[in-house]
């Protein structure tokens, strides 16, 4: 067979730990805090179906729903964004600002596209959500971990390294970040934004948490401070509607919205037209808000019983992030406690999370003694036999 | 703003060229030949409403619809596509061989992430299928055109380019190709495979026409005829069950089904979960069949139509293909005429088509009185006062 493109060598690494991560993701016998998926009571099952009854029933919304549709994606879905989620964030846009993509991830894939050639620098978080960092290495980035403190990146580091590798693009999780649950404060959103201006560094804010939050009040965008059109918006109607819809939004100024609809187009063309329909139905008849609430009052439920748990059974010594929403408890087991290796433990009491180490992207001897845990995706009963559980491994280990 | 990538340069004509195609789609006043949608009538709305309806009802199965799931494709719709479409077609394929992909197009996105660095050769047909060009121009591949007869691609030139450019991949539609409806045969078929065998090269066979046959006999695909992996199929659901579901799949030896999951892991992790389970239900709950032979005979209807207009209304020295199937037929009008030029006198009239020059892709001089007409996406008397319409406008102009 013909060589494969650099690219291949180049993702090999990440490649196999994605495989890894989603290949483990559906065993319904394990307890796991490992995935991200949302609870499955949090998906809008009887909404969905209740619309997706009456729109494809319907002459003209049900073939719209079947047929194929502009690249930009639905007018309606993105005036729901506009109106119902920018706003609120404080981000001025109009739906020209707004492109539908196919997940949220999508969005990173095709900012790519469209600025990173081989070489190019993206500094990034340190730990950093690895899923991204797989999409950085197929374009062949080099991804430059920057330091963070408890409440995320550290802006005189971010400077230093932006004049040290002269970045084209500097990814951040602001708000519940992914792995460690941080949020980035106010005033570090603002410096951020300022420093994309200064430095002319695209700053790609993804944040597909913001607004599942539990407690604490809401912060303004990085975006909401971007007066040069610098930072770009990545987000996800994965926690808040369905996963497996598959649907997600940037949002950029104009001239760059079309040119990542170029990359769309060369890519799937647009994301599901039906998918779209049933989203942009699902704000428009006013079911987000009082779903909005209802998993919000769920997930703070189950955050509060893991953190209580966690305080209660795993050993002295451990810290652990307090996160005001999203799904992730970052933990940092005592020293000299290997996440990875007690993994292989916990699964054979069928119970799973994410050891930390391999999000420590471009680090060598960081993090074997972190994890990440999704406290949205287990019941009540099963957070508390599985943080008792691995509690009473981590303390045995200890010995 | 940062500098774009490279790639961004290199795909700015066709890139523009697609950013008009996807433009001039839905405007509900024109009879237009133009684009490449099926029918709405042609969409099995009825059938996917009572599915939807139904599963999204069942906990299980609407759950599944509305999580995340495997980058692979849900098994039973990669099942339904080994049993029913690959084996009637003479490919012995597992699940494993089977890769579900966001709109048939997604399949040359990934493949060219595994295989395409810049500067790759890939060999194409003239015309090609422009879509897949701007594809190949993000990935800064270049796309040599070999020569084409009335049975598609000559194999004397495919192998003299192959010698003479070691192209990565050769890019062939080679049933009901787009744009120009011809049908390459089985032998050629047979001695592509092999070309691909002995000279170590890609055939990306991408067939999505080859299930809607109106007439003649089924051949059998390039992939039947591979004995060493190097044919890689592309087929897509848009023409049988719904564009907008952006479903299609990928077949190739399962090293390679494997490279291009990670590929799809770092685009967009995986397809919409909710079109697959409908999808899947579609073909198990043996929908497929029925709507399979109500479409080939709507659209053999509309092709009759359509030829037997052209034959009566376009002027004399008219040569245009008569297609066993798919959407498209081709036309060449006497020498002199203009299609590009032509087709904005035909706008104001409301009827459209696809002006075939920038069809023919590093070619210079080419093709400026061809034409693509869609047959399958207009009512008979659309059909009818639209060819007409067309043929005085032609006979008008060349006088």
């Amino acid at each position: 067979m013909p060589a494969y493109a650099n690219r291949v060598k180049n993702m090999k690494d990440t490649a196999l730990y994605m495989r890894g991560l989603f290949g483990g993701m559906t065993n319904p016998d394990i307890i796991s805090f490992g995935g991200g998926a949302p609870a499955p009571q949090a998906l809008p099952a009887d909404i969905i179906q209740s619309i997706a009854c009456e729109v494809l029933a319907s002459d003209n919304r049900g073939r719209e729903a079947l047929q194929y549709s502009s690249t930009f994606g639905l007018k309606d879905l993105r005036q729901a964004i506009v109106s119902e989620l920018l706003a609120p964030a404080g981000v001025t846009a109009d739906i020209d600002n707004v492109l539908i993509v196919t997940g949220g991830l999508e969005t990173m894939n095709l900012l790519c596209q469209v600025y990173i050639d081989p070489g190019d620098v993206i500094l990034i978080e340190s730990p950093a959500f690895i899923h991204c960092i797989d999409i950085f290495n197929m374009f062949e980035a080099r991804s430059i971990p920057c330091q963070c403190d408890d409440i995320g990146l550290v802006m005189e580091d971010v400077e230093a390294k932006i004049k040290q590798y002269r970045p084209k693009m500097i990814y951040t999780v602001p708000t519940f970040h992914n792995p460690t649950g941080k949020t980035l404060t106010a005033q570090r959103r603002k410096r951020l934004a300022e420093l994309g201006s200064e430095y002319d560094v695209i700053i790609l804010e993804d944040d597909p948490y913001r607004d599942i939050r539990y407690s604490g009040e809401a912060l303004p965008t990085i975006k909401s401070f971007d007066k040069t059109g610098h930072t770009v918006m990545a987000n996800s109607f994965s926690k808040m509607f369905s996963p497996g819809s598959r649907l997600g939004y940037a949002v950029a100024e104009k001239d760059l919205i079309l040119l990542l609809m170029d990359a769309k187009i060369a890519t799937n063309s647009h994301s599901s037209s039906l998918d779209q329909v049933l989203c942009a139905e699902f704000f428009k008849r006013g079911y987000y808000q009082e779903h909005h609430k209802k998993i919000c009052d769920l997930y703070r439920q189950r955050r509060d019983i893991m953190l209580e748990c966690i305080e209660k059974f795993f050993p002295q010594g451990t810290k652990y992030t307090r996160p005001d929403g999203g799904f992730y408890i970052w933990v940092k087991l005592p020293d000299g406690l290997d996440s990875e290796k007690l993994l292989v433990e916990a699964e054979k009491q069928n119970i799973s999370y994410l050891a930390g180490k391999s999000w420590f992207v471009g680090e060598e001897n960081v993090g074997s003694n972190t994890m990440r845990l999704n406290f949205a995706n287990a019941k009540e009963e099963n957070i508390r036999y599985g943080i008792e559980t691995l509690g009473k491994l981590f303390a045995e280990k200890r010995k």
